[in-house]
């Protein structure tokens, strides 16, 4: 039996998780969650999962809760204290990191501290602090495990090789919702158009990402971080049907793989479990149904956002956390509709080359760096919604 | 420096072992050669390969290749005895067995039983003997690689991963020539249509087996020996690009699969110097160029020859040795025009449902069986051919 935490428990990845736990009652079990600004779902959760503590973003969505839940409330807390201590709760032995964003950066490292196993699919944990976060993970002798599909499936396709020998990771990317789109016609792409993913069911932010392609931008960092690689031995290739979920190739021209159908189950089981697997968490492959599986080259051209993140792998360890930061206020700039789509990448591109970057002493100095980045992204957003 | 034994030098697999040792001088080298009848091209690697010791056929072929090489001639043997001897030579390490047919089957036991590492791409050793050569293995402390696409893509697969949690194993096949044509029309076939393999080169026989998905039956009833798998937890995909060399699903629905470039010389390398990998041996996969992978279904009805070898496997130990020498003796008279296309699977279920099969108590038992079998498929054959 393992006891989860879970930091958004809300989410796309929070209810993903909070679906494996129920249908491995003998296995898993939920044990404390931290939610944003969602009150009723994670009332419903707490009513189905009986946690020991939960937490929420504000003090007023707390109060709403208790209220809402009675009797039956669970300790409940708010703000960051709150978030912080479901992170350390006694009881969990693992912590799933599932908040969106370089807000889930803090609270998986107080995670860390505490001793936890992480369950990590807050990719800025490692795009933003990967040596730092890293160190502690060995130092407190925790075990960090990817739960993204492009990850879990590298790091299946590692196990029983020879790291030594590897000599490209493949990515796959679905290739978003506008892959056959033309430059021009991208050029014009409305927040609508960019949520239109065709494969996966993800959160608003994370499919802006996909439709960019920094979302694989930011998993070429994470590989690089988490399988200790240099960014020219990882490659982003795009493969429609999400059906083989990343590829390794050893120097001898081999190449090991792991497919599957999409489901976020499958990565978040595997990480709660680990070595172990659940029996069926996801339905089975059927290739033949499938027909068939096609590939191409990503274009380069036309997603500009995933050159930046190679390029900010090599201008220096914090400029990651810059490109993100950048990222994220983009995003979201786009999403209100005061950017265009291709600003994101112009807002990025600009933000990188403003900011110095350097190495990271601590996570004081990782968050002192978004937030600079963040302040100069918005100028940089800012000056770009007032010329258009 | 690894010393090999080659048994089958100037065939197919035999070809391709010699291009890798002549690429890897400082990893790999020929000690011994077995070969048939072609005493030129035996003349020929023996020039550039500079083996220890070799071996012919008949005593006729011998001769004239000693002959041949006139004083740079190395020890010359023939028959059986030739043979053992290479199988047995005292600086090899490891034996690669790639001798086609149940011919194979002895000299590999005596590789085993002189405590040579087995690089095996013979599969009828373990088709018709696979419980006793794997005990004989075990006992003299050997290793037995696989050496063809399918069975080292499966080791890969299983590899780092947990084998009781191993849900089915999906063996991949071309679908040979015969995938799109009807029965009708196959019923027609000649042994020129049976040899128009669509992707891999190979020998004559093993190329009729993959136009009957023999071929792929045999590696069905290995791949249950070599790990350990009932035949239910064996299922064949027909995949027209050969890039996908195969796949092991896990109990969660995660599937592990190996690719590359169909080109025998992975496979070869990799069991030679497993766990390691050598540079560069075959082309790198370029899955945007290829484009798309195709799957289907296999049409039973069609290739009745698969299911007779999972009929095989569940009838007795012995009688995949049946099923084997009546195959061989029915692909012979296939080639030789003597019975048609499908009265090489009559042929088969016939022999399998005559032979009482049973269990291998030593190897002289199997070859019993073997020549036993083989008497009657040849009964069958030419009852047959008498009719038609």
């Amino acid at each position: 039996m393992k006891h989860i935490a879970i930091l958004g428990s809300t989410g796309s990845i929070g209810v993903s998780t909070l679906e494996v736990v129920s249908r491995y009652p003998d296995e898993l079990r939920a044990v404390a969650l931290a939610a944003g600004d969602n009150v009723e779902l994670l009332a419903e959760q707490v009513q189905r999962h009986h946690p020991e503590r939960v937490s929420l973003r504000s003090a007023a969505a707390a109060e709403e809760l208790k209220r809402r839940l009675g009797r039956e409330a669970p300790e409940i807390g708010h703000g960051e204290e709150g978030l912080f201590a479901v992170a350390r709760h006694a009881s969990a032995d693992v912590v799933v990191s599932a908040i969106v964003g370089g807000a889930g950066l803090a609270p998986t490292w107080q995670a860390i501290e505490a001793g936890k196993d992480i369950a990590l699919a807050n990719k800025e944990t490692l795009v933003m602090a990967g040596p730092l976060v890293l160190r502690e993970v060995k130092k407190r002798g925790v075990r960090l495990l990817p739960v993204d599909s492009e990850h879990v499936a590298v790091m299946q396709a590692l196990s029983g090789h020879q790291h030594h020998e590897v000599r490209r990771v493949m990515l796959t990317a679905s290739g978003g919702p506008f892959r056959e789109w033309d430059r021009a016609r991208i050029e014009q792409a409305t927040p609508a158009d960019a949520l239109n993913h065709p494969t996966w069911k993800m959160g608003r932010k994370i499919t802006v990402d996909s439709a960019t392609l920094m979302n694989k931008g930011l998993e070429v960092i994470e590989a690089c971080r988490l399988f200790d690689l240099p960014p020219e031995k990882i490659e982003v290739i795009i493969h429609t049907e999400s059906i083989i979920h990343s590829m390794v190739e050893y120097r001898d021209g081999q190449v090991v793989a792991q497919l599957g159908v999409p489901d976020m189950k499958a990565p978040i089981a595997y990480a709660l479990t680990h070595p172990d697997r659940l029996p069926d968490v996801i339905q089975r492959l059927d290739l033949a149904r499938i027909g068939a599986l096609h590939f191409y080259e990503v274009d380069r051209a036309k997603f500009p956002c995933l050159d930046l993140a190679y390029q900010a792998l090599r201008m220096s360890e914090l400029t990651p956390a810059v490109l993100n930061a950048a990222n994220e206020v983009a995003v979201h700039a786009f999403l209100d509709q005061k950017i265009s789509f291709y600003d994101i990448s112009r807002t990025i591109a600009e933000v990188i080359n403003l900011e110095e970057g350097g190495t990271a002493r601590d996570l004081a100095g990782v968050l002192e760096t978004d937030r600079r980045a963040r302040i100069k992204a918005r100028e940089v957003v800012d000056r770009i919604s007032r010329r258009s």
